[in-house]
């Protein structure tokens, strides 16, 4: 069975049904989630309608093979069906009994509403009247039919769906029909016929009859909606490879529909949004899956189905426990109940809210269900953020007024400007406006505006509607089902709460209870925050001891040190509350900036004698001194490390083009005295003026022209220090020479802050232990790491620097081509046209084959997040030879990278001994070092190489 | 004896005299060229004075103690005093028969002039009547004291020797005599006591008297000579390290001022100007060494030496015939004939044009003297460079209005304005101008102002005065003591033939034979650029002939392939003239800034759409094409590395600034038609602003994005080869990626390549072999150079952005600090002043102790020579990766570092198949080729490590 490929049978297609499956729960990269739950729910003995999966490696066959699913694999599947069959004992396309199924969808990672899903297919002129006999429901199978029609041509034929609607409209007006359900077998039939002329109309051809010519093209359309632009987006938003390709599950169909003994509902185990150990989900009578996801009508919430089918209700619940205890996880479910006969659809361990992740991850490991280090990989350390997020000034909130109220569907505070379409709202926000998209509901079809947003509103639907889910995972506000909104597209309005407000009117959300309110309500700090300011206690606050008990957990465990980069005394404090070990990186230079220093450090560069600027720098010199005694005692011993002077003089002072077009402007007036200053200012930005002022006159270079920069602030430095020191505080000054190329360089500085230190302690008599080094954030240092290991004490990694110099990348620069970069598989490479036909796989501008779904340029922005193979194994080089000068050698990172979780697993792996990071993202960093000592805990310190690249040499 | 350092027993001094040396030829490092060049004479029985030679080592020593020589050494030294003064049965400061002494610098690498030299040690009160008693000549005993008094008082004191020179003239005047030589014993008398009082008043001590602390004073100052300015300047033009140090020769007299039977002189085995095989020297009768070197006094040549005094000349030829023999070099030598017994003072291999370089050791090769290796290691690459300058144009120098004529003493013809003094040759330089140093006679002091000169005329002195040592070594146009001329500095003046020429005015000199003319003579290319432009017959010229002889036998050494940069057909014919393998390097863009072409590019640039660009990208298409067609016909076969566009799109348009201004001005004027017009091109020059272009949208990036680009390029490359092999003529095109930093760029890239190649060719039905490479210039691609060679058929590494990069040097803005670093060790590291007194070691401004001669921040310049231990790994490195991935991965460079001798031996042990340099650096490239061969024929290919440093990994 199967292909032959390398000497090996492969198989492609997997059954499950009547209690055995060929697969199981484990093999989501073969079967998808959604065809690895229903193997593994089969095994268990759970009610699941039969069927079977074809797998992604197919999918993958299917691009391999110019969008064809090779023969062999064609007649695997086609055996599969007659297996499924017989296992129903009904046949597809049957006149008398005919088999319907479902065909839909399924990757490894779960893509909520990104790909397409097919119902009731099978049916046909023939097989509608024998389901209709068969069920002895005329209505039903009209229904069914036409639903299967509308939606089949969606998918597969590319008709619109609007289209489809409008006719529908047509009927229920020509027959005075206000609602589906009113509409009778016969005037069904009538709209079948509508429906097959607007479908044959439309696409160029009749509606296909054949069932197995239905199947193979809805097929087919599964796979081609793999690189939809929806799921492409998708994926690039979640970091999901473009080359893991989905299953198809075919799957025996059940009734949701057959009259109010049935219905379909989806729902949690614990509830996705709070973390609360509670039943929750949604339902909804005499109705198609389709109808509750699409949040086209507002489902009832599932105790409701206590009262309306116990039984169903009772075996409903003992089938979700029994699945969380199984699969250890919150479980996310679809069912079906089918005349009083549940059966289940779906199951997978459910998304949720950051909030949620860590209260069942904590209550999970302490009713024993997972262990503490599972707890702790349970949490994207991403989603800590939330814990960060303000919330509403309750102060405040309770006199704004109410505009309505809606379905808490996505925690946090949000305030913004109304969009009412999803285009606007990326308008609004590349504008640098907060928005808040207002929808009556969203679809798939929105995820770009939902992603420009701060919050999402919408009118009908669900907690676990499309916008519920899809805002939940993407850690937006979100108020689902406000259904006194009233939503006017045309007139761009918004009429609620008796109130009319154009599009771009202030609204504020509040995700913890649902509620809608007018203009901008004032927002706080969060609970987490109120409790480091010592502004609320920790006993008050719940989220708090869930969020400090996860990271409590996590610090058993991790190996890599937490500092936080930080320039004032504030930050510091701050960063000492999430729990920061010392200060990897304090930028004096962001000091300087300060207005009250600003003209000081103007008088320096303008200075054109040594004397002149020894003045200016004796005038900074008490307040660098100050801020350094603020951070060596807001650190409590911790250490501090502190970086010389780093950016080009010329960002001190006004722009050289501002200067050109005044003196311009003030030359034309012919204005002499003010003609002369502003000439002598731009003399000296001239001189300053650099072509690539990133590889220019700046970092230690300064400070080596310059040597009494340094010596001034390694004064503040040693002043501040000995200080503190005598307030009985330890003091732990790391002194950072940034920008080092050479050992020469760092020699010569170094020598400069011995002379000063020495002569300070000295001065003050006493000691304070102090280290010299450097920033790493050039290749020369790079590979010259043991010259300058010779020279410094600790290297700190400045990953942004080393990314630009290691790429060639300026930041400043480099958007426009990066940008493309990262979406470049999906750009046709002859004309670099985005319009790519992805069905044919050409480009419908030059008609060029474009190898869609292929690996972009790049897959992330190196900026964000560390590139292992260059910046990295630049990363791994500097550690190493600089470990091989000095073995004791202290390293860290101080780049953006060190608060990025990914790169944070690199951090480790490579053996690192701390990473730095702003001060809110401490806790991120701690969480994630502890999830790297979990999956890396055989790699560390054993060669950077593993889980690298494989390098020659 | 000696110190004892690490248990070993050190000798710092070396005697010599009466037949037997301690030391011996070979050992220059310890005692200074100098001192081995004496002791090597003395060991071959050849009549040298005897004396001792304190070592380097002590130098050393004595800046390692706070510049005093340690007891040990100083005891050392004394003992070979004595030593001395028993082997010439006088004793220092004897009232009867006093030894006197020279006592001389003598580093490892001659600095002709750079350092201190004192005659007449030994001298005082009572020992000068102890000299005219012994020589029975008070006037010589008076006159020697007075030079010695002058000559210490001017080194050792620092007392100005224009004082001294001033009250000589006034004794002159005042006993009416007008020549030195007139002055009678007592006059003399006279001149000392005043001299004696001088050095008092402006030293503020009395001139020291013991002769042994005069030994010790004048030893100390040669080595603190060792770091005065113009040794300083002189070790960083030619690349000398700072820490070698120099010995100091003390040595008993002889006297070339004892009459007209004594004389002194030097000279050359070979004609240091040009080669030719004839002996060659000047001498004065009755004299001292100085007044020759110095150029006061215009010297004899040396034939007259025959007549004047024949059997001393006979020693003299037989002597110097046998060191050229003995150390199979042309021999450069100092002599003293003291009453008419010849002594010789010093011999060193000789330094010489490039032209003689050439010429002596292809004659010296032929003469079975040296091998053919032995030849091409003989010849300073850099010096090839003097076969390429322009000569004269004859048919115009004739008719040129002759100034004078002077000793042809630096070959070659240069054309510039007059300056008077060194420091406004400087100022005139930096001002772009080309400059002719005029002076009565240059000094030491002069140095910097030669340097920054086309050519150096000077009104006295022969063929070995300062200047034309200095001239010859530094390649400059020389014209020597050309009598006719008068020069006034303070009137600023120059007088000769007639004729009154302010500084400022054009003068030419043709350094081939003396003359100099008014104005500027026009040039013509240099005879050897005429053979190859074949304008000339080989046969012709014989400088073609060693130019080519010496080329060829490099060629049958070196391993490296050299090939040229050349943009344009012309560049690529002269580039195979010169022996290049190939082109390297073909820049597209140059074509595109042709006046023809730029208006096409800014359309394609300016183009808002695909369709706009492509129209433009057509009509450069035919214009490419042709240029491509001429470059493989020229090339014949050898291989065509043709870059793809790799400048930022913004340099082909005009720059921002302006374009701001002028809008700004046309605001102002309110002129509303221009104004749109400014505004609209200021628009898209905004789009293209970067903040820093070197790393922003270029190289590969530009192609990758707009893949047009690329294509057209590519169609080009294929249509030009396709049609020149269509005349029988192989081509072999080499298609380069620019800037790559990732191998998915150039696999995106290549794939364009690939497609429009395989469309060509079928199309033309001719197949043409090609490959695609990679430049090599990103760090990235260096750690990643194994996933790139993959994609990649060949690596050329673009040192120039590499060393960018790697540095974070921006070339065009690193000036101001890379000089600064190049420096650092003549700068206060407290207060950057250069200010240094060098003697007490300390900063002049702020009085820190200043670690004089120690090493620079950096050693050279990092563009003009590859750094080795940074950008050099970086190279290593990716040519290991990448031969680890396709082993036969073609290697090479083409950044400005191919031309560099000192880089090309670098690429030679690291295994590079090719350097490709601009055509007129290709004979340098061929030699420093076969030198690299031959100096590294061990290292080459078994690891790039040995040679650079060592790292550990």
């Amino acid at each position: 069975m199967g292909m032959q490929e390398k000497g090996k049978v492969r198989r492609y297609v997997y059954f499950f049904g009547n209690g055995r499956a060929d697969g199981n729960g484990k093999m989501k990269d073969i079967l998808g989630g959604k065809g690895a739950g229903l193997a593994e729910m089969t095994n268990l003995g759970i009610p699941v309608p039969p069927g079977f999966t074809i797998c992604t490696e197919a999918c993958k066959l299917f691009y391999a093979h110019q969008r064809h699913l090779p023969k062999p694999v064609e007649d695997e599947a086609l055996r599969h069906l007659h297996r499924l069959e017989k296992a129903v004992r009904r046949r597809l396309g049957d006149g008398n009994d005919p088999l319907l199924v479902s065909v839909r969808s399924g990757a490894k990672f779960s893509m909520p509403g990104m790909m397409d899903t097919i119902l009731n297919l099978g049916l046909n002129d023939r097989a509608v009247i024998g389901l209709a006999t068969q069920t002895k429901d005329e209505r039903f199978a009209w229904d069914s039919y036409r639903r299967f029609i509308a939606m089949f041509s969606d998918v597969v034929l590319e008709v619109e769906k609007k289209k489809f609607e409008e006719k529908l409209s047509e009927i229920k007006r020509k027959f005075g029909r206000s609602q589906d359900v009113e509409l009778t077998a016969e005037e069904l039939k009538e709209l079948v016929g509508e429906f097959k002329a607007l479908a044959c109309r439309e696409s160029g051809r009749d509606f296909p009859q054949d069932p197995l010519r239905q199947l193979q093209m809805a097929r087919d359309a599964v796979f081609n909606s793999w690189n939809n632009d929806r799921a492409v987006f998708y994926r690039k938003q979640y970091g999901i490879p473009d080359d893991i390709g989905t299953g198809v599950n075919i799957q025996a169909m059940v009734f949701g529909n057959m009259g109010y003994t049935s219905a379909t509902g989806v729902g949690f185990t614990r509830n996705p949004s709070t973390g609360h150990k509670e039943f929750y989900g949604e339902y909804l009578v005499n109705a198609q899956g389709e109808d509750v996801v699409a949040g086209i009508r507002t489902p009832r919430p599932i105790r409701h189905l206590k009262e309306d089918m116990p039984q169903a209700y009772r075996k409903l619940r003992e089938v979700t426990r029994r699945l969380e205890r199984h699969f250890r996880d919150v479980q996310d479910f679809e069912f079906t109940i089918e005349q009083g006969k549940l059966c289940m659809l779906q199951t997978r361990n459910g998304k949720r809210t950051g909030l949620a992740a860590v209260k069942i991850a904590v209550d999970m490991a302490r009713e024993k269900l997972i262990t503490k280090r599972e707890a702790i990989m349970r949490v994207d350390a991403e989603q800590l953020a939330q814990y960060l997020f303000p919330v509403f000034d309750s102060s405040r909130e309770g006199s704004a007024t109410v505009l309505g109220k809606g379905l808490p569907a996505g925690p946090g505070a949000a305030t913004g400007r109304i969009a009412l379409t999803p285009d606007r709202a990326v308008e609004m926000a590349r504008g640098g406006e907060r928005v808040i998209l207002v929808r009556g509901e969203t679809s798939p079809d929105d995820i770009h505006g939902m992603n420009a947003s701060a919050g999402i509103l919408t009118g009908r639907g669900g907690m676990t509607s499309h916008a519920a889910v899809v805002a939940r995972q993407m850690g937006k506000v979100c108020v689902a089902g406000c259904s006194s909104l009233e939503i006017n597209e045309s007139s761009r309005v918004v009429r609620a709460g008796g109130r009319v407000l154009p599009e771009g009117s202030s609204i504020s959300l509040n995700g913890f209870t649902g509620t809608v309110y007018e203009g901008e309500v004032p927002v706080m700090p969060s609970e987490v925050i109120q409790v480091i300011q010592d502004k609320m206690s920790a006993k008050d606050s719940d989220k708090y001891r869930y969020f400090s008990t996860l990271l409590k957990w996590a610090d058993e465990v991790r190996q890599l040190r937490i500092r936080a980069n930080a320039d004032i005394p504030d930050q510091a404090c701050i960063a000492r509350g999430f729990g920061a070990e010392g200060i990897g990186l304090c930028r004096t230079e962001h000091m300087f900036f300060a207005e009250d220093r600003l003209p000081i450090m103007q008088q320096m560069i303008l200075a054109r004698t040594r004397e002149d600027r020894l003045q200016a720098l004796q005038k900074l010199l008490p307040l660098q001194r100050n801020d350094f005694i603020g951070l060596f005692r807001a650190m409590r011993g911790y250490p501090v490390t502190i970086r010389f002077l780093d950016p080009p003089l010329h960002e001190f002072l006004p722009k050289r083009e501002e200067l050109l077009v005044d003196l311009a402007r003030a030359e034309t007036k012919a204005n002499g005295e003010d003609l002369e200053l502003k000439r002598k200012l731009l003399n000296r930005v001239e001189e300053l003026y650099e072509f690539n002022p990133m590889l220019g006159f700046r970092g230690c270079r300064l400070g080596i022209v310059y040597p009494e920069i340094s010596e001034m602030q390694a004064r503040a430095v040693f002043e501040a220090a000995c200080t503190v020191a005598k307030e009985n505080i330890r003091v732990m000054p790391e002194v950072m020479i940034p920008l080092v190329s050479m050992d020469t360089e760092m020699r010569a500085q170094k020598r400069i802050v011995h002379r000063v230190g020495l002569e300070v302690m000295k001065r003050e008599g006493i000691k304070v232990k102090y280290t010299v080094g450097t920033m790493l954030e050039l290749p020369r240092a790079v590979v010259t790491a043991d010259q300058i290991a010779a020279e410094a004490e600790f290297f700190s990694f400045g990953t942004n620097d080393l990314t630009q110099t290691t790429f060639g990348f300026s930041r400043d620069d480099s958007g426009r081509f990066i940008n493309y970069y990262l979406n470049s598989s999906n750009t046709c490479t002859m004309c670099s046209s985005t319009q790519i036909d992805r069905k044919a796989g050409v480009c419908k501008v030059c008609k060029a084959e474009v190898d869609v779904g292929g690996p972009n340029i790049i897959e992330a922005d190196p900026f964000s997040t560390l590139d292992r193979a260059g910046v990295g194994e630049m990363v791994r080089i500097g550690v190493e030879r600089g470990r091989s000068r000095r073995p004791d050698l202290k390293t860290g990172v101080c780049g953006e990278h060190g608060g990025d979780p990914r790169s944070i697993h690199f951090f480790h792996s490579i053996g690192l001994d701390y990473v730095s990071c702003s001060p809110y993202r401490v806790p991120i960093a701690r969480l994630a070092a502890a999830q790297a000592a979990i999956t890396g805990k055989d790699s560390r310190n054993s060669g950077g190489r593993n889980g690298t690249r494989q390098a020659a040499r």
